[in-house]
């Protein structure tokens, strides 16, 4: 097909299906752009931040923490849901002194994106935090148990690139960010990759 | 706290509570690590699959389509389901050639990640796609409506350093991941990024 050829669907009808305090379902009787009729079930949650804190000698601040959904104790980088009527960057300040008792001077936006597109309509909001200075005011969630561990940048991302060490999409994605936003590579027109030549070779 | 005070919680009940044909809603009572008794809710969904489809003149093959989730027309990389007994790279190959109408010779697994650690337990599987032959057997499923879009990978990987074009998660890290595999680029250790002279500069 044709790019406009790529129409929205129409929703019918629209009802929540389940509901707690933490998510909700949505159902939708959606109208599809080939004219079937189709249920379609959204999951509805709070957006979160995830914020990569950079220090002045190139260590980024990982927590490592017990995660439920996975059901694994994980590596991660400082993130959080964002609370009804907060702003984003204010959730990232917030969420970086919680976790890990720093504050940052420069809180510098890197991407915003949809968790996931089929699924739901929240976004992860990804931070760049430099100028930290440590004030040890960390304040954790009632079930939240955190230790923090810094570690050089350029290690945690040759980690994401080897597939080592981290287990969640945010994390890896919001390092390779930093570390282009930093390093300026991929920013520029970059040189061809020569995926061709790669494979000849092979 | 210390890596090693970090435990999982123990499960104490769990419940469907929730439950259609594309997810279910688990309810677990859970005695976290400070001894408190919680109720926490885990989203169970399918595993799905990421495709980076580089041809050998460096054009990275991307599908537009309508994603309800979003309620948005997006430009993303070939992705879909797991089916029940399925292995994720057979998957990897069905939906390349079910989306796009190529099929790969060589298909690398990039990384496995959990899509949510907090929210759920599925995986993301990344794959990059080579040796790639236009076999024109696309076949999309009853609601999809699909437009190919072959683009310049470095330009892919340029929108997303700059943060355009794409909206979801999974094609930003996908590209990412498939630009350092076939560029070698952060696969040693990497120069040091220098954040301090950066954050002077500034």
């Amino acid at each position: 097909l044709d790019a406009h050829e790529i129409k929205p669907w129409q929703v019918l009808e629209s009802s929540v299906v389940f509901s707690n305090r933490w998510l909700r379902i949505r159902q939708d009787i959606c109208r599809t752009n080939r004219g079937n009729t189709a249920d379609y079930y959204v999951i509805e949650r709070p957006s979160y931040v995830v914020i990569v804190p950079v220090t002045s000698d190139g260590q980024v601040i990982l927590v490592r923490q017990y995660k439920h959904g996975a059901q694994q104790i994980t590596l991660e980088l400082p993130a959080g849901f964002v609370d009804e009527g907060e702003e984003p960057l204010a959730c990232a300040h917030r969420e970086l002194l919680e976790e890990t008792g720093y504050k940052a001077t420069t809180m510098e936006p890197l991407s915003v994106l949809f968790a996931s597109t089929t699924a739901s309509a929240h976004h992860g909001h990804f931070f760049l935090a430099t100028g930290l200075a440590y004030v040890g005011e960390n304040h954790w969630d009632p079930n939240e148990n955190i230790a923090v561990e810094p570690m050089d940048l350029s290690a945690a991302v040759q980690a994401v690139v080897n597939s080592q060490m981290f287990q969640d999409l945010n994390t890896p994605l919001a390092l390779l960010l930093a570390w282009h936003r930093l390093t300026g590579q991929g920013s520029a027109p970059a040189a061809n990759p020569s995926p061709a030549s790669r494979n000849h070779a092979s």
